[in-house]
């Protein structure tokens, strides 16, 4: 388990580069008998798919993925699930000028120090792109969950920058390529990365991920908490600096008597702790935040060194998303489904098999708390 | 592997309920030859314990450490550590009348469904007593990265409710009992939490925690990065709702020509990262911030039910910390650590012996970014 | 997991020395709501114990087992069991003449050239001394399995140094401090150790452990098979030198029309296979063989070297069990439960709730291969 | 890790079934630096091949490996190394009157009775196919131990049947389909096979691998000892059925005054112990023996039951093996590298860089044995 490995029971094993011939990950641990296909893995995957609008990196791949093994006769058989996924668009050329420098925010640097040796065609291993097949593991634990327990897990963008987006509807999400949950923000969206591409330039982003239909009790404390290997999963993605679990940081300044949700013979009154107490869920929604920094390969000139440790300046072509974050509600996503299934197949290992209890929200909150 | 263990190579397992015999923890991992004797422990210990001040729980505990195994004529062997503290100042009959509700926002609804069972005495294996063996066995890891590459760990609370505390001073943290990096703004401090107590309330904290002389190179991606396993750990700690790394949620505002640290031949410009980029250290501070919320166990009247699902209100009486977060300093220490320690072994397994770059940091950083 | 952990769910990790204060072990993992005390531990612990006959060493110690945690008002809560056994008898001085030198055959050549630095005591960590926590953990996991499935683990003595001991009977076992299976066997057995003592030799052992009640489908393959991983956990007890499933070494010789077990309505017809095909449990008896060297801490002088590589010849006084092996049965009996209860929940985790099958044993095989 | 992964630093996935698209493995943690190509891994897969004499599988298979990921211009660069082979010879209408019916012997009724589903088709995933990603993988960490120690894995058979065959030379191994190290013994071994394919038969062997060249100081007691991660692979490998390490069973009827190696000056005078004392290597020849039993897919007609319970006859034809064995030393070479080097990894995380000691072997000892 060097590190490319998440999950103990359910896990995904990635491989693969920006620029190689393919990237894939091995699935190990599904329960068998769910009838599988490629085809429930393709609608996510078109989801993070890159080239989808202007402004998300141009490169064109179709993401097609193939499943190796595992599945006969359109079903899990609980061996390892292959899934490959070639790349088509590559165009290595792009970086040779970056080859011998290091870009001000960029894992190239940490890359080159730690192995001795680097890819630095299209980012080589620490590219985005390698999150294409953790949406496609992710998608098999969704189908998992959302079969045996009626989980859903969705997600939208709240924040591009500054412009903070609120939540008005789960059906709006789908409809613009921010994932914004209000289709009104869209053109003020729009507008701020065009004029974004226009300086060269990159920005952050905040995400909001939720579970719905989450079963009580999963999650292994001390150590393996639920929202301690949510907070794994989430800081194990690219660019992203900060995960919040229910309120997050506004918790630091509530008081007792108004953070502890209280209950009632219908439920909770309130979900302030996002569905997880004392790192088991508690059957409320699983409310997660990620912050999401800008992109490191911009086209603005930057200062740095060469391998050498002479100053260079650094300006970064190529093809990026001038915001890592638009793309990264998918995987964010995906992320969630696999901590929750492997937590799910942890749980009935100790305490035998799940109790879906009778939902425990109280009626009155809003859908993004649910 | 059920949960109770931290790390990969360097591992720590605990055990212990809060009102059971004794608590402590084996730490597998540790390199052979090193001194250590219980006073290289105790020292964190103290600062931990509980009774220091009229601030934090009243609860009387020495919290002696016993070293049972792993270390021979003042060394460590590389076999296990076995750590005891035992438990001296035990109440249990205060929590006789909370046996069968359930606290708002308190992990004895989520503990009893998922295993069926609970020990009520003090919150049994999920109370905050348990992160003393943690406390002990960081300390064994900050003696190895202190005498290994000279890192230093440290931490302070920088918000307390809406109160934020500036940094002034790393010398000012062990002269108050909040850790607060200012002493000016202790008496505003103190006298919060005496209106806090008189209104038996609670309320939340911010922690930050910054490691200096990491060495570059540590962290395993894609999912093993250095940031995600120190999020990992730190979502881990009791009442956690939220981590940051370097500029955190600051980010998602951020451009790409302002996040990212420029690099110059003597080293770093800046430090937004936070030490950590493509989750592999810099060799720059690992600036770690936590979200810590409000206790749930307080004396102010809340809504809840029992375990017959019955309409119950619930006052807590008891011994509690009115801010957990106050004593969480040493705690988070510890825990970056041990996820350090735990990175430098795995690092060394793949990579060789580590090596310690030139201090990779420009001059002219604030001393809590360093 | 520095090695010293067993399992994957049901995790057994050990910690102590021989000569240290105490010894012990963190068992993690425990389904919750099994009633425990130490009394269920404490009979395969007096099996184990040294001082019982004249045939095994001569050190005296009680084995009493405390359990410190995971246990509120007789029940398992779900959380780590600590048990911890204090030493009473050391005697270190024994040993102050072997700390410079190497014994033949004996582990403290390797731990010294591994850590750098070693435990002379009574073999520190390698001390069969560390086999007493596995057996008060392996009593957990009996107890779990007897009740959950009906599941019985027994072993016998088969062959001392070159003496056969066939299998007669179940209950000749705990009647004979050899643990043989036939009553009639003794005799030569006593007279055979009584001339080994007298010569200051020592001799090697055969032990057979036979499953019962196991439950179809444990396994986890391709490499975590249920015999791989029984072969791990017998093959990591002390002087074990060589493992069998079944028929073993025998099926080199075998034929396929031979050796693969008939299947009619009523169950399987014979047992070659040992209760596995494929890594996985048929329902029919597991049977293990284990080939346990000979002690090397022997009186008869040999030829050695000492720390600074100078010939040296080595006599070794102190208290040591003549044959090892003599006191292996218990110890393999609990390394056997451990491995099955860990598979059980695995399987579990995968594919849900364990089928306990109608016994597929036809009604002709002998009892110890049932 | 739900079985499917060998090793904690150095590991090994594999994935795909016998009749499926392809098969393959990721292998993590391999250290960056280190040349490769194909052309490395092929030899080996070349060596376990089918289809090459007539006393194994006649499927044709060219067993080409892909790398897909991990290696930048030739070199490792520390990131997964996806290795691919595709299927290409599967004749799946072969297996279609087996798929109702269960083998004696067979892997195809526990997986059934595991999973609730099984891929027939060649045995699916159970089939030995399934090594040549292993094979492949442990050319890698053959690579590695030879470049880094002079480590040298080196294997053959040693009984086919009731035929004994001695250890003559290496040289004569690769001389002959039966990887039998007396070109003597050939003529024998090819008409018993020619006698025993007529017959519609199999039959089991003996195999012996033995590594050269092993740094002392390898193993991760008390439970991860070399032998025992040895054991626990080995004991993975397909129809095995027994392992020993050095003596072995021999042990059983040795006394301590012939069985423990005597050391000296220039090395040890012996090698009973097979390399390993105290589960760490001795920097001795590490040697391994292991059972394989008789192919159980054989002409014969055997009494069996179907799905349903009710009896059945039972000949299988396709193309089978009629001895396993013959080409199981490869992939035992292959295991042992992998063992070998993950505790290589293991050590240096613990203990730092590996010490290559002097070589500890008297001049005297016999090749096989050395």
């Amino acid at each position: 388990m060097s590190g490319n490995t998440l999950g103990l029971l359910f896990t995904v094993t990635t491989f693969g580069e920006s620029h190689g011939p393919a990237i894939g990950a091995v699935v190990d641990g599904c329960p068998p008998g769910m009838p599988l296909t490629e085809a429930d893995l393709q609608g996510d995957l078109d989801r993070r798919r890159p080239g989808t609008s202007r402004h998300v990196t141009q490169r064109q791949e179709a993401d097609q993925v193939e499943i190796l093994s595992g599945v006969f006769e359109g079903k899990t058989t609980g061996t390892p699930i292959c899934l490959l996924i070639r790349n088509t668009d590559q165009r290595s050329k792009d970086y040779s000028n970056i080859a011998e420098t290091f870009r001000p925010g960029h894992a190239d640097y940490t890359y080159w120090h730690k192995y001795g040796i680097r890819d630095p065609r299209g980012g080589g291993r620490s590219s985005a792109r390698l999150t294409a097949p953790v949406v496609a593991a992710g998608a098999i634990a969704k189908k998992w969950l959302r079969e045996k327990f009626g989980t859903e897990i969705r997600g939208y963008m709240s924040q591009l920058g500054d412009i903070k987006v609120p939540f008005v509807s789960w059906d709006a999400v789908p409809q613009n390529p921010f994932f914004a949950a209000d289709l009104a923000a869209v053109p003020e969206l729009e507008a701020y990365m065009d004029a974004l591409r226009k300086d060269g330039d990159s920005v952050g982003a905040r995400i909001e991920v939720v579970a719905t239909g989450v079963p009580v009790g999963l999650g292994e404390p001390l150590f393996d908490r639920l929202d301690a290997d949510i907070a794994h999963a989430m800081m194990g993605l690219n660019a992203v600096k900060g995960v919040e679990i229910g309120d997050g940081f506004a918790s630091v300044a509530q008081r007792g008597s108004e953070h502890g949700d209280e209950l009632t013979p219908q439920g909770f009154a309130s979900n302030h702790a996002g569905g997880v107490l004392g790192g088991i869920s508690t059957g409320q929604a699983v409310r997660v935040s990620l912050a999401i920094k800008p992109t490191s390969s911009i086209r603005t000139p930057r200062q740095s060194i060469d391998k050498a440790g002479e100053p260079a300046t650094v300006e970064t072509f190529g093809r990026h998303d001038p915001c890592v974050g638009i793309r990264a509600t998918p995987i964010a996503e995906a992320l969630l489904a696999l901590v929750l299934m492997d937590h799910a197949l942890r749980h009935r290992a100790q305490c035998g098999d799940v109790q879906v209890e009778t939902p425990r929200i109280a009626a009155d909150l809003p859908p993004s708390a649910a």
